[in-house]
């Protein structure tokens, strides 16, 4: 089937504070194929990463991502890695295009996978797929007493496993981290309990190393990008000293070479990927296969909603060991609400990788047009983009 | 003095050719505080880079770049450094940044420099500037002997050293590489001969050690990008098996701690940076004090206009042993255009770094209007970007 048109849509919160939270707004793809549609979802900054799509060329390797889609075949999953290819030859001095192509490639795996009626991991070569632990992704509190409350309302709310991260967490003193660490602890008592210091020391290692006391003694399961990413001889040096805090990071990567340097020379016990940053589910699955093979465990990093949470569940649906995801459990509504499809978590408190054709998520209209942004560019006189319409 | 504008233009050749010609469109950033103006330019993709500049938050780690900008102290390199680090906290899940912020960092030192009436290698600690040795930069011929004919004129146009790269090179077979190496070193006889594979082998180390031969035999004074940005166990490998040709990369970094993995883990000799990409002449600086330490040779990496040269000049302008730059010798008339001031080589056929404040260039209205390219981009009804007056 040829592909018909590649649409993209923006949609945003009213209002977008100005905090960690992935989930205020968010940028789906729409591809259409053979009376078929594939959706997927590009992380962060959708203007930015429609502007991608549609820009005018600079050379022969700085193209518009169009270049790579239209009018191109998708029958196979062959045709599927020809556009990722494509995409990085033709646009890898466009720096945003990882972004945007990491959309698309979800859609592209969405639409194939409802062309041939099997959910994407089937497509991935995976027999059949194990339900995930899910760990509740959380902001830290903005006191300690807020966090031992977050985190029993967390345990109360049936989750074995608990991440805090962000909220100034590594950006103040010592005393209130340590305070912090202990509360999150304190409030969720028994349990796989996550830190994640969202790159807060740069590539610093010395403000790392004065955690580690607290760390050990929460029993942090992983530390989480303590650094920045690629920070490599940090994280490198962390690894040696600090034994006992494993490492976890790679959701800042934007390609497969990035993660791949970050498991080689990093040092991690845990490679965190976000579908919708990497390049999609292609590149995705070249990592677990990588991580596999290297004796590393892969995580999936979703923040934002359950059609992206999907397509970072399939890459590595069918490995039992790689048991953990990170399920966002504070959802804006935009974020919540565009899909109709929720992945919810089973009686045993795993969340199950979905069944249906491709992402196996029927995405809401009546939530997309709710949310919808309206965007024009255009570029001498012409508009080379306007939102379309639904 | 308080910034009172930061201005974004896009200038386009006419027609833009599908070739590896990074001269064909340019972004130039003009920076207005104190009664003064600084100009930058960002390499690649002028409308994404653009629409990164004024797209609406996303969340907190993902603000446009205005955020870290407007209504900002510019009185201090420690002023510039903190709006370099102010995009990296507040943009850095918003891909496009560096390659934005780049254009912006070059304006910001150029306008220091120009209310402090000094060049900007002045201001960077440098008490003198050494001239650089250019190597031309060109394309590789259609032919063998088209390369052949090419390296002769730049022979008789007083080079000293030589760049091809690109137009196929390393996507063919093994006899046509060879046959394009050994016209090169033919036509140009006697000095520097770089060989840039514009990362044609991704990170497949097998097609780049087929090549040894042939680089061995033609003294290739580098080896340039056989392999994808970051694809550092191919580097590694190489660098270990072919010490006769050394590596040279980096210039598809787009931040510092990149770089830094390059040269800590990717076996080079040589690390290339491109001003316009690696987050502007605050991150370059940065690299030169990293390869001066590391014991590796830094090199600009330009293909643009002379605005472009001149920043990517000032961060190692002090450095003598760091002798080389590429000199872009085969520039689209607009990036030849845009500035009045150019820098030529003198009678010893050495590049002088500009003595002027600022970069000491200075940019054609006349050029400017000339290739400019009206974009406008309107999010919910309100512009938010459209090309302002000249």
């Amino acid at each position: 089937m040829k592909i018909e048109g590649v649409d993209f849509f923006y949609l945003s919160m009213p209002e977008v504070l100005d905090i960690g939270d992935g989930s205020q707004d968010a940028l789906l793809v729409r591809i259409r194929a053979g009376g078929l549609e594939g959706w997927g979802e590009c992380e962060g900054s959708p203007v930015t990463s429609i502007a991608g799509y549609v820009t005018p060329m600079s050379h022969s390797a700085c193209k518009p991502l169009k270049y790579s889609l239209e009018g191109k075949e998708i029958n196979s999953v062959a045709d599927i890695e020809k556009i990722s290819f494509s995409v990085h030859q033709n646009s890898f001095d466009l720096l945003q295009a990882d972004h945007t192509l990491s959309g698309i490639d979800i859609a592209l795996w969405d639409l194939l996978g409802k062309k041939r009626e099997e959910p994407v991991y089937k497509l991935l070569g995976y027999k059949k797929s194990f339900p995930k632990l899910p760990y509740a992704s959380q902001l830290f509190g903005d006191t300690a007493e807020h966090t031992y409350q977050k985190a029993k309302q967390i345990k109360q709310a049936g989750f074995k496993a608990l991440k805090f991260g962000w909220a100034g967490f590594g950006q103040t003193d010592l005393k209130t981290d340590t305070a912090q660490l202990l509360a999150a602890r304190e409030g969720f008592g028994e349990g796989y309990l996550m830190i994640d210091a969202g790159t807060a020391w740069g590539d610093q290692l010395a403000p790392a190393l004065e955690r580690r006391e607290a760390l050990e003694k929460i029993k942090a399961f992983w530390l989480e990008e303590p650094f920045a990413n690629l920070a490599l001889s940090s994280y490198n040096k962390f690894a040696a000293s600090c034994p006992l805090v494993p490492l976890a990071g790679g959701e800042g990567c934007n390609n497969f070479l990035q993660a791949k340097a970050m498991i080689q020379f990093g040092g991690l016990k845990y490679i965190q990927i976000d579908a919708g940053r990497i390049g999609g589910i292609t590149a995705a699955k070249k990592l677990v296969d990588l991580a596999v093979e290297s004796n590393l465990t892969y995580v999936n990093h979703t923040f934002t909603s359950h059609l992206a949470l999907s397509a970072s569940l399939q890459p590595y649906a069918g490995i039992e060991q790689h048991f953990l995801c990170e399920y966002p459990s504070e959802l804006k509504s935009l974020a919540y609400d565009i899909t109709e499809t929720k992945i919810l978590r089973d009686e045993n408190g795993y969340v199950p990788v979905p069944e249906g054709a491709g992402l196996g998520i029927s995405v809401s209209m009546e939530a997309l047009q709710k949310y919808l942004v309206d965007v024009e560019i255009i570029v001498k006189g012409q508009t080379i983009y306007h939102t379309p319409a639904l």
